[in-house]
């Protein structure tokens, strides 16, 4: 059995935004007991990750160090049409995940306690954002 | 519900090849209105990605920026018995996916305008590629 | 139809432990022919991984690497309670995978020869680690 529904999202520039409980709001909609969920966004800009939910310093940290990886503006990008940000977006969500599956058990997500899930925001400027919630089980 | 199916690709060394005509196809032959659809390579030294599909200038800029974060003959390898590639290709494959998950909805996969599926050959030599692909769903 | 089921591991501190014998033993007790086998550790500073199962040399070549892209007590870290390990943990866990997805057919994972699943230890201290294991289809 599986049942879908598409949630939208504004950013208002990069950063980490917490969706667990519109993710969880599915899953409980959904009314399965055993199974999982599928979380899919629909762009190559931003991404999904789960992380640790307690410290807001983490998501920080976590986007000093994406930084590193993937700098915006860096000299060796070829495909820099909408800024110095557009490359390094594309980057980072390669390196994180467009896509994230957590499992349901008793009806509910089987997250650990100190993990969230986080629509990650990679470009500098507000956009508009689609996220497809797959529920699969029975 | 599930179907699967296994494709086979021809790599002809280093750089990315889109498959998603025929993960299309794949979900399109399992005639399933809503679900998702599992694509695995069976290597660990080439990966999967979801990425822009426009500019083939990302892709280049992508394996620009793998080739830092994992470089090819770097000192520190003790695994190189394949060459300079080896271990390199392996590490590729880690910050990267061996697995993708896409949703289907109305018997079509639901990407996003911009979103291409690639497979990412990481070897320098041409290479024979075996994908596993599963539908799930109803 | 799904069936799910949750591991324990203990972890001696940083390092890989192949945990591919466990989820196979999981799968062959869900007795399903054809579908996927979903592993998710319920963490944040630990991540699964898909890599070479041959050389140990791989397992430590990456370890090396991923220490360079988040190293431990970097000084640009905000977040460092529990001592240098702390953020670079958390980001080795997002640069890596918090669950892996594995296509079954014929009743057993469809692993390439050279594919073995990591449960990847990112503190330098022993923890206990639980895995949540579902079993989709049919």
């Amino acid at each position: 059995m599986s049942r879908q529904s598409i949630l939208e999202f504004s950013t208002p520039g990069r950063g980490t935004r917490n969706i667990t409980d519109a993710v969880a709001k599915a899953v409980s909609d959904a009314a399965m007991q055993t199974g999982v969920v599928h979380v899919f966004v629909q762009h190559t800009s931003c991404s999904l990750t789960i992380t640790e939910n307690a410290d807001p310093d983490v998501r920080r940290d976590l986007d000093t160090l994406l930084g590193r990886l993937a700098p915006d503006g860096d000299p060796a990008y070829r495909h820099d049409l909408e800024g110095p940000d557009d490359m390094a977006s594309h980057a980072r969500s390669v390196l994180t995940d467009t896509s994230l599956t957590i499992p349901i058990g008793g009806g509910r997500m089987l997250l650990g306690t100190w993990q969230g899930i986080y629509l990650w925001e990679h470009r500098t400027s507000p956009q508009r954002r689609r996220v497809v919630v797959t529920v699969l089980g029975a």
